[in-house]
């Protein structure tokens, strides 16, 4: 479409400054006749500590008439653990479905990686975003007392596995070397496990050009670090999703380079994206925080609203911009934000 | 006690290989007046194909009466995933109330990370054994269907939290550092996180000398890799512990070094030890695999036992065999062994 109508939640700590160099980039990479509108929303700690609201109905029916959500961090240490987690961001992710959350992890050069030996580092994990232990159900009893019992219950269905489990297919079947992994622990979580690798198993029939294989959560981490080459697209619950994409993102270039999309492939409701990285309050307003990760946010949110090769010029800058780092001196938020800005302007 | 009497359950694959390594080992270091019991138990693949059994009552009954328990690997492709899984290995667990699963890190000089820079690495996880999303609850409606529905409960209870919290402060405690990190996702999994976190503050209080911190899962895994130093004594739940406990093993040296204990602290069932890695079917019956992992749980049940002096001896062997096998051509199970034996006994 020729105009881009996005919903900006710069949220906490950090994710104002981010936020303002991503949009900084956007507003460079789009052609002159692409109308960019944007809408800021005060959401996150601030809003929380003045009203109490984390975010309500009428902010969801505000939210909803955008063509995608841009979103810097939620979270800061004033607010009970959970709050915004619950109250905010997963809230967000039910009510907009979004159940493809998109995180990509590539080992750009240039960049420092904790492992040894610089290995090859190239692969995307479509984790689920709205089942599995992140529902919500379950509860306590005798709360406080030596009695306490404390239930979390994983939920998952044949329609939530099996939509995920096709737009994964999908991205293998479109990259080069077209293989799936699928991640879970199936022998001991044998329910849940049994409801993934089968539907992983009959939809593997759709796509015979796709090599397939499994690994168990436990030693997906094993080879995260000893042989991450091994990877190109992973599937997997959401729970085991958000601990292996932060691994992930450490060992690829960590999570200041490390973006993602919060999905939602038919395009009921505006998909939200955001770098991994949280509010880091203890650099935040310090002009210290690396937009990166957001930026290439910016890349992920064009390419699912069709901009393919706006978000490749996103992507190729921060590639040659990462290159050089190295040989740079160190530099602010804002410079790197304007040099990024620049380079797809040029 | 001056006399050990030991159940040995070698297992599938490797499980037979390097089991014997850690029987020479531990024979080799036990003092004169020690008088060691073994006796062997068929557990496993091939029994589960001959009889269809994997852990009976009367099995129980048979390894209740012994001091304590070495296994070697239990699994096999040949047999359905979560069957021994959930038919033994987790059986054992529950049936035998193995609430701490303790899994020491540690690298050692002249053994290999993949991580850059050889950091220090030395802590050791506290794994809850017998709750969380272990327990085996949930189920599946319209098994296979369209509208298939399966759901895993992970259970948590004040007195299964409190006993495990308890143990890993006193280990703690115990330790030069005195510093005790809680690794959970309270901020979603939020009725178990409050049990956790609640409990785990709780009991804080009575060891004001120990240092507490709390870390997410999915940061701990970051933390992993980007700066393991921090990391003292860890306690978690134990599904979180499965999956840091493989990327602990992998960062300190790989599964080939890591060793694990399945313990009952009171004694009142005999507690069983084992190397963290599988049954290795692909090198099985080779003489290849590196028993060092097997003989390092040898010394965490002696510790157990109480032979401190002699656990302390096998440690130190280890070290010392690591230390110098960058200069040793490569060398056979057995032959690991035998220097090992012959380290302790020296
Ligand atoms: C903040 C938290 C709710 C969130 C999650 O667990 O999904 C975060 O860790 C992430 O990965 O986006
Ligand atoms: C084999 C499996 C049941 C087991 C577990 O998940 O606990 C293993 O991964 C381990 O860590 O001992």
């Amino acid at each position: 479409s020729r105009s881009i109508d996005l919903a900006v939640i710069p949220g906490d700590g950090i994710g104002q400054e981010v936020v303002a160099e991503g949009l900084k980039v956007l507003s460079a990479v789009l052609p002159q006749d692409v109308k960019l509108e944007t809408k800021e929303f005060d959401f996150g700690a601030r809003r929380y500590h003045a009203t109490g609201e984390t975010l309500t109905d009428a902010d969801l029916d505000a939210l909803k008439r955008h063509d995608a959500i841009l979103l810097g961090a939620i979270g800061d240490p004033s607010v009970p653990s959970g709050v915004l987690e619950r109250g905010f961001l997963l809230k967000l992710r039910f009510a907009f479905d979004h159940h493809v959350n998109l995180r990509p992890s590539k080992l750009l050069p240039g960049v420092a990686t904790p492992l040894a030996g610089q290995p090859e580092i190239d692969f995307v994990v479509v984790r689920e975003g709205t089942e599995g232990p992140y529902t919500g159900n379950g509860g306590t009893i005798r709360k406080g007392t030596p009695h306490e019992v404390a239930t979390e219950v994983s939920v998952n269905t044949a329609f939530g596995v099996e939509r995920v489990v096709r737009d994964a297919f999908a991205r293998a079947q479109a990259r080069p070397r077209k293989k799936l992994t699928l991640v879970h622990k199936n022998n001991v979580l044998t329910f849940a496990g049994h409801l993934w690798t089968n539907v992983f198993n009959k939809v593997a029939e759709e796509y015979p050009d796709v090599t397939t294989d499994y690994i168990h959560v436990d030693a997906a981490t094993i080879y995260l670090v000893t042989d991450p080459a091994r990877f190109d697209v992973i599937v997997t619950d959401n729970l085991f999703g958000d601990i292996i994409t932060d691994l992930a993102a450490a060992v690829s270039g960590g999570i200041g380079v490390a973006a993602s999309g919060n999905i939602n492939p038919g395009r009921e409701f505006p998909s939200m994206f955001e770098p991994v990285h949280g509010s880091a309050p203890d650099i935040a307003g310090q002009g210290k925080a690396d937009p990166t990760a957001t930026v290439l946010s910016v890349a992920l949110l064009l390419r699912h609203l069709g901009h393919d090769a706006e978000a490749a010029r996103i992507e190729d800058a921060v590639s040659a911009d990462l290159a050089e780092r190295g040989g740079l001196p160190a530099r602010s938020t804002s410079e790197i934000g304007d040099a990024l800005a620049a380079r797809v302007a040029g």
